[in-house]
């Protein structure tokens, strides 16, 4: 068998998104629903707010009744009353000349389209209100459709669901809607070496970091992580493993193995899998060359490097896109980017991306993007980064004080 | 009583967070780790890793034996043995002139000190490799001691428990760690305008959108909402609810209530409690000024704008601070801010701090903040923001092509 494929760049690889669908979708309560994907546009039943409302404590009036209102001209109006919140004013028709006392988030009565803050009134008496500023009609209130109108579509199908839209659906009335399930990815840790974490290492022997590590950023993409634990080096245990990992969850992670090492049974394996096509075998990424991807029947599986770093840093760039795709979101790429200056000369090879690991660090309003010390395999290496430095393939690194975009980690 | 109180600055606010202190810590299995903090330095128990380690496949070698080794000109060395994944290699101790194969993470054999890049050899026969690039000593190696060494503190007290972090402590053995609890956050609605969200509004009423926005902002700072429901404007029925939630929860929310308008009870009801110091009434920031601090206990009890949008804006850059100490954070603010360029003058009070709802545009590689249309009260305006401008007390605006900071929603 051939190992060597033509390795794949990192833009080739990410086009395989489109290899994927989204998971089922499933109706859940809106309680449920922040960090979750809508599966089904969203359009308001009725008008939002539904009448006219104040947005600040004040008095209703009729703008006109104000005009020309001034500190050293105040306008005088009859007070016609008090709104009550939650009360619907029906009792109450403003004439000219009249203000009625509200509150922010009352309902204006007939005849009034504005709200004059408190803070420019001043009460005579019971009867009578100083006005010391002029307002426009619609000042301070919002009208019955001005959030959102009838059958406007407010939250289309694809969108990350952020507190403000659990908010505005629950505000709509929806209590359940209608998104995408949270997929289930299936981790699992090859290797002689690797030991379980409550084991005490002999030399050679490493406890299983891998398992923790991409399980928290399974997590961190509001996904589920299912750990599956560690398979030795053994291409029929791994075959074992992988199968049940594909039937159980919506996508796998093999985490050793990948490379063409002494031992590296992934390939092997995923290849003797039924209804499989190998999608990617090696990537021009550093760190992350020696990356799997295959589809297994509908579903991605991949091989990670077993290095630590390497594993984490793949899982972070190339595959949370996929996951992404699978969660049925729009914008596949949620990594965020702050720019910030190199303080030295970095190298970096051409033909290959590279993420480089960086330490932000603020020194007097600018922001300095400094490499982390030592080698690529060492884990503290990703404990001391704040971000990853790309650095594209046509160029042979960067040169200090170049501002350039960091990938918060 | 007096309802003015002296009007607090963001910076005043914010120093108050040294009046509450970190919940309890528990003992939590590593698995759970991800988005925890630490409530106890983490020392390694051993080196790591612990043994010489390779980063690359290829052929483990003292270095000395490649000196000078090029493609013109490489060295020929006589294959002493192959070492397996997670094998102690004590049978074998390489003589200059010798190599033996080795793949990542393999151990290497006593006379060894560096890694040979498979791709840098050819295979002669099976007792001879061609090395066509010399290397240095440890290059493409860890040493025993390299990640972390015995005794050495790895992670502090106080520090959020990223998916590298948890990796970390699995590696060093950690299979349960001491974090801080996890807050949980009451959330009170108030206001006889407000009705639950499977209700049809009548005039004048409007659904309880804050319970969850506010509750999705909450699990976005990883701690628990829980939500209490809707209490009318009734002294006594806010009393009742208020003193439940401080019994139950670490820091309770109160939306809705906070202003000096009509019926608005919550400022009346905290200063009723025992062991209640308010404070706060009353902040230089918009929107959010009608927002009110007691100090219940030893707890932190919050009124906030019952107006949609304000709440939220106090929630995230007021209160997630105070929530961010209660969680044990050494770093108080975990805000993103990301740099863009304005699109058009925006105009702000002085004396009053700003944050102004942008959406965020890429043009050319250029990253535009656009403020977004819509009237203040609009939660539309939530929802097609990306993030908050925050405009200093102390101008009267940012000019169009400003660049600033952004803090991203």
């Amino acid at each position: 068998m051939n190992h060597f494929f033509k390795v794949k760049t990192l833009e080739e690889v990410m086009s395989l998104t489109k290899e994927f669908s989204a998971v089922e979708p499933e109706i859940i309560p809106v309680s449920d629903a922040f960090s979750r994907v809508l599966a089904k546009d969203l359009f308001a039943k009725k008008d939002m707010p539904g009448f006219r409302r104040a947005t600040m404590d004040g008095y209703a009036v009729a703008a006109k009744s104000t005009f020309g209102a001034s500190e050293s001209s105040p306008a005088w109006l009859d007070i016609a009353g008090t709104i009550l919140m939650g009360e619907i004013p029906d009792t109450i028709t403003l004439e000219p000349g009249q203000a009625v006392k509200i509150s922010t988030g009352g309902m204006l009565p007939k005849g009034a389209d504005s709200v004059v803050m408190v803070e420019y009134t001043q009460l005579i008496d019971e009867t009578c209100v100083e006005i010391y500023k002029s307002v426009a009609p619609l000042q301070h209130v919002i009208d019955a459709s001005e959030d959102f109108a009838r059958q406007d579509m407010v939250l289309s199908k694809g969108t990350f669901i952020r507190p403000q839209e659990a908010g505005l659906a629950a505000g709509l009335g929806f209590t359940q809607i209608e998104t995408f399930k949270i997929p289930k990815i299936g981790i699992i840790s090859t290797g002689d070496e690797i030991i379980p974490i409550d084991q005490e290492p002999l030399p050679g022997k490493i406890r299983d970091i891998n398992s923790y590590s991409l399980a928290g950023f399974i997590k961190e993409a509001f996904a589920i992580p299912i750990i599956y634990g560690i398979v030795k080096d053994d291409p029929d245990a791994l075959r074992e493993a992988v199968e049940r990992a594909i039937k159980e969850t919506d996508m796998v992670l093999i985490s050793g193995g990948s490379s063409v090492g002494t031992k590296d049974y992934t390939v092997e394996v995923l290849s003797s899998l039924p209804d499989t096509q190998i999608l990617v075998h090696g990537m021009s990424v550093s760190p992350g060359k020696p990356t799997i991807l295959a589809k297994c029947g509908k579903k991605p599986v991949w091989g990670l490097p077993g290095q630590v770093v390497s594993a984490m840093v793949v899982l972070k760039i190339v595959i949370i896109p996929f996951l992404n795709k699978l969660k049925g979101l729009k914008k596949l790429d949620r990594t965020i980017k702050i720019r910030a200056k190199l303080t030295r000369n970095i190298a970096s090879a051409q033909g290959r991306r590279d993420f480089v690991r960086v330490e932000l660090v603020n020194k007097d309003g600018q922001l300095l993007a400094q490499p982390v010390l030592g080698k690529s395999g060492l884990i503290k290496t990703m404990i001391h980064a704040d971000g990853l430095l790309e650095i594209n393939d046509n160029v042979e690194g960067l040169e200090k004080d170049t501002v350039a975009d960091i990938i918060l980690l």
